[in-house]
C-alpha cells in the first residue's frame, strides 16, 4: 500500500529506459508523450542514465522549424548483463549487450540425477565462464547476473525455497554461486523471468494488464498488472500451475490433486499421450524434449494420434487460460516457454478456440491469446532483465564493504577467493 | 501502462482520506508517515480536501514542547453519500454522511419474477426517496450515489451489460434512474463494492494485497493488488465465480461447467444440501435466505446433515479459495457478503482448514483469511464508496451544460423534469 517517492523514482527509470530501447534514437519529448511523464521529469530520468553510461546521446532531429531537438539511445557497450535458464533438463547461459542483445550462449543439458545443487551450480558457474570468454578481453563490464530457477523463490535471501520437480529445499543458490563469481546476482524463477522479458521486450510492452503463460516441465503464470510484475506478499504469485483444474483429479507432486501442471506440464502432455495411445512412437518416456518435439512433428504431418492429443491438451490449457481471462480481465495472454515455442501455431489455434468455449464472452472479448514474439530464450532474456532492473534501481544502502548481504535490488558478494577461472 | 499524474494526485488524495477516517483526528505529519508521502504533499492534498469541505480543523496537538501540530478531522457533515445494494433477491439503500456512517437505511424483498428493470428502479428510487426524507430537511446536500448491480456492467456507460442471475442484456440502468434522481450516479457490481469497502473501512486497509471473496447469490473476487482494486481491461476481472473448479462438472448458467459458483453460491450450497439429504427440512426451495438462514441454525444445532454440508461447501470453497492464494499470494482473503456473514465462524473454521490442504504452503504461511470486520452491508458501503471517490477525483471534463453524459468519474445528468417525490 506504501509506494513511496523512491519506489515510483525506480519505476519512471524503468519505463524510460523499455520506451528508450523500443524507440532508439528518440527525443525527450517523445518520451515524455509516451510514458505519460512531464518533459522535466523525463530530462532529469534520461540525465541519470546518462550518468550511469546506460544511454549516449546521438544527434539532434529537426522538429518542423523550432530548436533541434537530442536524441538519445541506449548505450549497447555500456555494460553487459548475464542471464541464466536453470530448467529441469538443461542449464542455459546468454550475455547480452545493453541493448538486451545476445553476444555469447553456452549451455548443457541436465540428465536425470544430474540436479544436485552442487552439480547445477558447477554447470552455471562453467557456462557463465564461457560466456565471459566469448564476450572477449575487449567485452564490457558485467553489470549483473541474474538467475531463474524453477519453483519458488527467496529473492532477497538469494535461496530456492522450494523446487517441487527436484525437491530441493531451502538451497542457498546465490551464496553458492557467490563462492565462484563477483558480479552482483540476481534470483528469481522462470515464470517471472518470461514475464518480465515480456513487458520489457516482447507482447506486453505497452499493455496495461497481461498474463505469461510459462509452458514448461512446470507451468506457473507471470501477472503483469497495471504495467509491473504482480509478485504478491511473499514473492510467490503466479503460482498457476496448482491452481485446480479438476477436482479429486490426477495427483500433483505438490500433494494436491487436478493442478493445472498435472494436465498441461510437459509431463502432463506426456500422459496425455500415454492415455490417448499406450504404446505410441512419439513417447520417449524419459525425454521430456524428445517426447514433445516428436508430438510436434507428428501434429505438423497430420498424424491422428498428435492431433488428438493436441486438442485434448488445448481443451485443459484453455479451460485454465479461460479462468485467468475471468479472474484478471487481461489485454493480452502471452504464451511462453519451451512447450510453447515447440508446440507453436497448432497449439495457439486451438487454445484460441478452446478459451472462446470456456471464458466468459465480455472478458475475452478484451484479449488477445500470442505466442511469445522473444525469438531467443525468453528465461534468459528476463533473467538477464531483472539484472538490468537491479543495475537501474536507485543506489541503495549497499553494504560498504563489499560483504554479503542481500538488498532489495540484489545481492552482492564479497570478491571470492575462488575467482572465476580463466581459460 | 501509463499512470498519469493525474492518476497519482487521485490515488494520492484517497489514500490520505483513507488515513484521516482510519485516525481522526490526524496531524499532517501523521499522515505523511502513515502514506510514506511527503509532508509538503499531504499539505497540499488535505488543503485541497479542507477546500471541498470534506475535512474540519480540529484544534492542535502538543508536539513535545515544539510549535503545536494541526489536527484534521473529516467533516461528517460535508455532504451526504447513498449506497444502492441491487442483489438478486432484495435492494437495500443506505444514506451515509462523510465519515461513512448509516445516518439512514431503507429497502425491499424482490419477488421471484419482480426483477425487470423498471421494477427495480422502481424499487431504487422509493428506497433513496425514504433515506433522504429520513435525513431529514436539514440533511447534508447528498453528494452522490453509488449503485451496486450483480454481474458485468460498463461504469463509464452507466450500464449493466449483464446480470446473468436476471439474464438482464445492456439495461442503460443510470440511465433509467437518472429520469428520477438528480444526483451525480455511479455503478459497478458487488464484488467490486465489497472489495473497495474493505479496502476503505475493513480488513484490506492498509494491506498491500488483499482479496475480498463475495459469496452470495453469485460469487465473486475483489482483487485489491497493490493498494487499489484491480479492474482489468473491460472492468470484469474478478469472475472467479466464473472459473473451473471441476472440468465438466455442474452446468452453470454462463454456459460452462464446473464453475466455483455453482458449488459455493447460494443455489449451488442449496444442492449440495438436496444432495447429501433430498428431503430435507432446511431446504426452501424458492428461498435461498432461508434456506442459508435455516442451514446456519442447524449449524449451530449441530444438527449431521447441516455439519455435513458445510464441510461439503467449505471443502468446494476451500479449494477455490486456495487457487486465490496460489495464484495472487494475496496477504489477506476477506470473506464478505451476505452468505459469509449468515455462516459465520463456523464457515470460515471449515474454510480454513480446507485451503490449509489445497494451498501451496509457502504462499499460504503469508496469508490471513478472516470474515469482513463490516458491521453493515458491505455492498451499500462499498457503492457508497464509490460515490465518495467520485466526489475526490479532481474536476475533469464535466458537461458544462448539465447534459447527461459519462466520465471516468461517474454519471453526471441533466437535473430531471421528474424530480424525486417529496413525502
Amino acid at each position: 500500500m506504501k509506494r513511496t517517492s523512491r519506489d515510483i523514482r525506480t519505476a519512471n527509470r524503468y519505463g524510460v529506459l523499455r520506451q528508450i530501447i523500443a524507440r532508439s534514437p528518440v527525443s525527450r519529448q517523445e518520451l515524455a508523450a509516451a510514458t505519460g511523464l512531464s518533459l522535466a521529469t523525463v530530462a532529469t530520468l534520461v540525465g541519470e542514465l546518462l550518468d550511469l553510461g546506460m544511454l549516449t546521446e546521438v544527434g539532434f532531429e529537426d522538429s518542423a522549424g523550432g530548436r533541434p531537438r537530442g536524441l538519445v539511445g541506449v548505450n549497447a557497450s555500456g555494460g553487459a548483463l548475464i542471464g541464466v535458464d536453470i530448467a529441469e533438463t538443461y542449464v542455459r547461459v546468454e550475455l547480452f549487450d545493453l541493448a538486451l542483445r545476445v553476444l555469447a550462449r553456452a549451455g548443457e543439458d541436465l540428465r536425470p540425477g544430474g540436479s544436485r545443487p552442487e552439480q547445477v551450480v558447477g554447470h552455471v558457474v562453467s557456462a557463465v565462464g564461457s560466456v565471459v570468454t566469448q564476450a572477449g578481453a575487449g567485452g564490457a563490464r558485467v553489470l549483473g547476473v541474474g538467475v531463474s530457477v524453477p519453483g519458488q523463490v527467496d529473492r532477497e535471501a538469494g535461496v530456492s525455497e522450494y523446487a517441487p520437480n527436484w525437491d530441493w529445499h531451502d538451497v542457498p543458490l546465490l551464496a553458492l554461486l557467490a563462492e565462484h563469481l563477483a558480479y552482483p546476482l540476481y534470483l528469481d524463477n522462470p515464470l517471472r523471468a518470461c514475464a518480465v522479458a515480456e513487458l520489457w521486450f516482447g507482447a506486453a510492452r505497452g499493455r496495461g494488464d497481461a498474463v505469461v503463460v510459462n509452458l514448461g516441465t512446470g507451468v506457473g503464470a507471470g501477472l503483469l498488472l497495471g504495467g509491473a510484475l504482480h509478485r504478491g506478499v511473499g514473492n510467490s504469485a503466479g503460482e498457476w500451475g496448482h491452481t485446480t483444474l479438476v477436482l479429486d483429479g490426477r495427483p500433483c507432486h505438490c500433494g494436491n490433486h487436478g493442478c493445472v501442471e498435472t494436465y498441461v506440464g510437459a509431463p502432463g502432455i506426456m500422459l496425455n499421450l500415454r492415455e490417448a495411445s499406450p504404446g505410441s512412437a512419439l513417447l520417449h518416456p524419459e525425454d521430456q524434449t524428445a517426447t514433445i518435439d516428436a508430438l510436434a512433428r507428428a501434429v505438423a504431418a497430420r498424424d491422428p494420434v498428435a492431433t488428438a492429443v493436441l486438442r485434448d491438451t488445448a481443451r485443459y490449457l484453455g479451460a485454465a487460460v479461460a479462468d485467468l481471462v475471468n479472474l484478471l480481465n487481461p489485454e493480452v495472454v502471452v504464451l511462453s516457454s519451451w512447450v510453447a515455442a515447440a508446440l507453436g501455431e497448432p497449439l495457439l489455434h486451438e487454445v484460441r478456440e478452446a478459451v472462446a468455449r470456456y471464458a466468459l464472452k465480455r472478458p475475452l472479448a478484451g484479449t488477445e491469446i500470442v505466442l511469445s514474439p522473444i525469438p531467443t530464450d525468453p528465461v534468459c532474456l528476463g533473467a538477464a532483465t531483472f539484472a538490468l532492473e537491479g543495475a537501474l534501481a536507485p543506489a541503495g544502502p549497499r553494504p560498504a564493504d563489499g560483504t554479503a548481504g542481500g538488498t532489495a535490488g540484489g545481492w552482492f558478494v564479497r570478491a571470492s577467493s575462488n575467482p572465476l577461472p580463466k581459460r
